[in-house]
C-alpha cells in the first residue's frame, strides 16, 4: 500500500457507493489504513454494477483498491461490540449514510465521544445534516440541476445538459477529505477530535464561484457558457479537417503569434481584432475566419505548428487518449491493481515514492477474522496504530 | 475571519487568478492565516477582471476575502529579504508559476528548506513540476479537451461541451488543500516540511473514475452521456409545461410510486418496463409515455406530487434559483463580505462556528508595512504564530 503522511491513520469506513469510498480511496492513497465496514448481505452496493473483472465488479475494484473489509451486522450484539472496538481505536469514522441512520442504529455522536474522545466523525451526504431538506435522497445528476451547474453547462439555446463525471459526488468527496485532514491536523494540537459534515449540495455551489459571483453583482443568473471563453477572444473550440480542437490564445501576442502560425498575419491587422474587447465582440467572424484555415487540414498538423509557435492548444481528447497521453503516463497517473489499470494519486509528495501499482479491493469480508481478532480482544494491539491512548475503558 | 483546525497555520500565498488562489481561501476558510504575496505591478490579475463591485474586481474579491496582501518585488534586494523572513516563519507556501519560476528567483526548493525545514512548499500548475509537457501553458478549457472530460459531456452526435464551471482549475486546488493539510499533519508527526506538487491535468483524470475504468475494462473510450444515467431508468432529464427537471428512480419501489403518483399505474405493469434492465433497454419509449403526462402540467406542480410519493426529483435550477434555495441558505452556503455576497465554506465542523460574515478582500498591499515590520525585523514576533521553533539561524 501507499505510504504517505497518514501512515499511522486507522479509518472507519462505512461507505458505500461513490462520494464516501472515493474519501476514503484518498485516504489510502495518503498512507491510511482503511478498513471498510460492509453490511453481510452483499456488501457495498457496487459490488453488483457492471462492467465486471475477473469476476468483480470494475466500479468496485477502483474505487476500494488497498482496503481492507469486514462484513459487520450493526443491528447484532456481537457485531456491534467488534464496531465498537473499531471505533475505540480507530482514528476516523467516514460514513455516507442518511442522515440519522447511525444514530438510529445507537451510534450518535456523544456515543461515539464516550467511546473515543480522539474520534473524527465525518459524514457525507446529499444535503448535509441540518436544513429543511436533509433527510430527502439525491443522487449526483439531482444535485447538478438543483445546485445549477446543468444550467451553465451546454450552449445556448441548447437543452441543459449535465457535466460529464459526476462531480457533485466527487467534489463531496475531497471537501470530506479535506475536513478530515484538517481535522486530523487540529487533533495533533488539541488531542480532541470533532465532527465533520459535509453535503454534495454544498459542494456543488462551492465549484460555481465565478457564476454566483456574477449573479451576486449583477443580480441575474449567467446561462450555459458553451465553449467559449465570455472575456477573451480567441479562446474556444474550432473544427479543422478532423476533429475539434481547443485554441486559447489568452493576451495579444499569443494572437499574433497564432495568425503568423497560420499565415493570417492579415486578421492581426483587422480592424475588428485590434483588440481583446474587439474580438470578444467580434468572435463570431473570427471563428469563421480562423476555421477557413484549420478546415484545410487535420489537427494533429496544426497543434504541432501551434506548438512550435507557443500558441496553447489541444484537442479534444477521448477518455482513451487521455489515459495513454504521454503526460498522464510520465505522471504516473494510471497504476495498476492486480492487472487492473486504475486512476492513480493526483498528490506527488517528495517525501513519499509514487508507487505504480496498488493492493487490490477486497472481495466481502476478506479481512474479517483478522480484524475481529485485533479489534475486538485486544490481540494485535500492539502491531496497531494508536494503541490505547486516550481510549476510556471498556463500559459494556 | 472563520475560526478553523488552521488556526495557528501561516500561508504565504504567491497564487495568481483561479486554482492557486481557491486553494487558499479553503485554507482560510479552516482558519490559516493567509498572507498574499502580489507584484507592485498590479498585483494580481484578476484585480482587472470584470464585473467589479464598489472599485473592485468582484472575481478577485470573491477568491481573496479574508487574505492580507503585501506587494513584494521577488528581484528587489530589499523585498526579498522581506520575502524570506516570510518563509522563515511561515508554515506553508503555495504557488501556481509556471515550473522553474521560483526556482529562477532563487527561491528553490533546497534554498526553501534551509531557510525553513519544517516549511510545505505546494506547487500547482497546468502539467505539474515533473514530466514532457511541464512547461507547456494550461488554461482550465484547456484541460478540459486534454484530459477527456469534453469527450464525455453533452450528448451522443452533438459537438463536444466543456462543464459550466472551471473544473480543472477547482479540483487542481482542491488537491492542493489535500496535499497541504496532509503535510501539516504529517510535520505535527515528524517535524519535517515537504514538497507538494499538483496539476491541473493529474486532477482532472482523477475526476474520470467511472470512464477511465470502462474504458480499463473494455479497451474502449466511453462516449459522451447526456442526461441518462446508463444502467438505471428512467433516471434522465424531462420536459414539463414549462421547463425541465431530473426524476431519479433508482430501483423498483421508487419506479412503482413514480407511476403512481402520475396516474400511470399501467406503465409499471407493461412488458417493457417489468424490470429496470429493461426500462434501461426501453428508455425512449420511457420518456415519451412519461413525458406524456408531464408536459400537461407545470413542474412545480410535479414537483410536490413526487415529493409526496417519496420519488427523487429537482427542476434544472438557474443559479439564482440555487443560491436562493432554502437548503442553500439554511446552510449558510452563501456568506457576505461586506455587502457582497459570495459562496461559504461547504466544510460544516462542530467544533468551530460556521460565521456569516467574512473579512473583505485586501486593496494591493494594503498590509504591507504591518508584515514588513513582524517578518522582516522580528518586531511583533511575540504576537505570531509558529514563533521561531526550528527557524535556522539568519544567513545572510
Amino acid at each position: 500500500m501507499p505510504d504517505g503522511p497518514f501512515r499511522d491513520v486507522v479509518v472507519i469506513d462505512l461507505t458505500r457507493v461513490l462520494a464516501g469510498p472515493f474519501s476514503t480511496m484518498l485516504l489510502g492513497e495518503l498512507g491510511a489504513r482503511v478498513i471498510k465496514v460492509e453490511n453481510p448481505a452483499g456488501g457495498d452496493d457496487t459490488r453488483q454494477f457492471v462492467p465486471f473483472w475477473n469476476g468483480q465488479s470494475a466500479y468496485y475494484l477502483s474505487l476500494n483498491r488497498g482496503k481492507e473489509s469486514i462484513a459487520l451486522n450493526l443491528k447484532d450484539p456481537d457485531d456491534r461490540q467488534v464496531f465498537r472496538g473499531l471505533i475505540r481505536r480507530g482514528d476516523v469514522l467516514v460514513e455516507n449514510y442518511r442522515p440519522g441512520t447511525l444514530e438510529r442504529l445507537g451510534f450518535d455522536w456523544a456515543t461515539l465521544q464516550q467511546l473515543n474522545p480522539r474520534l473524527i466523525y465525518a459524514s457525507v451526504s446529499g444535503f448535509g445534516q441540518t436544513g429543511p431538506w436533509k433527510h430527502k435522497p439525491a443522487y449526483d445528476m439531482i444535485i447538478q440541476a438543483l445546485g445549477g451547474l446543468m444550467s451553465l453547462t451546454g450552449f445556448p439555446g441548447w437543452p441543459p445538459v449535465k457535466a460529464g463525471t459526476s462531480i457533485a459526488d466527487l467534489a463531496a468527496g475531497l471537501f470530506t477529505v479535506i475536513g478530515i485532514a484538517s481535522a486530523l491536523y487540529h487533533r495533533e494540537r488539541t488531542g480532541r477530535g470533532l465532527r465533520v459534515d459535509v453535503a454534495m449540495l454544498d459542494s456543488l455551489i462551492s465549484l460555481l464561484e465565478h457564476a454566483v459571483m456574477r449573479y451576486a453583482v449583477t443580480g441575474e443568473a449567467p446561462g450555459p457558457i458553451g465553449n467559449r471563453h465570455p472575456s477573451i477572444a480567441p479562446f474556444e473550440v474550432y473544427d479543422t479537417a478532423d476533429r475539434p480542437m481547443v485554441i486559447a490564445a489568452g493576451n495579444d501576442a499569443i494572437f499574433h503569434r497564432l495568425c503568423e502560425a497560420l499565415g493570417l498575419e492579415r486578421l492581426a491587422e483587422d480592424p475588428r481584432y485590434r483588440s481583446n474587447q474587439l474580438r470578444v465582440q467580434y468572435a463570431d467572424d473570427l471563428k469563421t475566419d480562423l476555421e477557413a484555415v484549420l478546415r484545410t487540414n487535420k489537427a494533429d498538423h496544426w497543434l504541432a505548428i501551434l506548438d512550435r509557435a507557443g500558441v496553447p492548444a489541444s484537442p479534444v481528447q477521448s477518455v482513451a487518449e487521455a489515459v495513454e497521453h504521454p503526460q498522464v503516463q510520465a505522471r504516473q497517473m494510471i497504476v495498476r491493481a492486480g492487472e487492473l489499470r486504475m486512476v492513480g494519486n493526483p498528490i506527488k509528495m517528495d517525501a513519499f515514492p509514487d508507487q505504480p501499482t496498488r493492493r487490490p479491493a477486497p472481495e466481502l469480508g476478506a479481512d474479517g477474522e483478522g480484524i475481529r481478532r485485533e479489534f475486538l480482544t485486544g490481540e494485535g494491539c500492539s502491531s496497531g496504530p494508536r494503541r490505547g491512548d486516550n481510549v476510556p475503558a471498556e463500559e459494556d
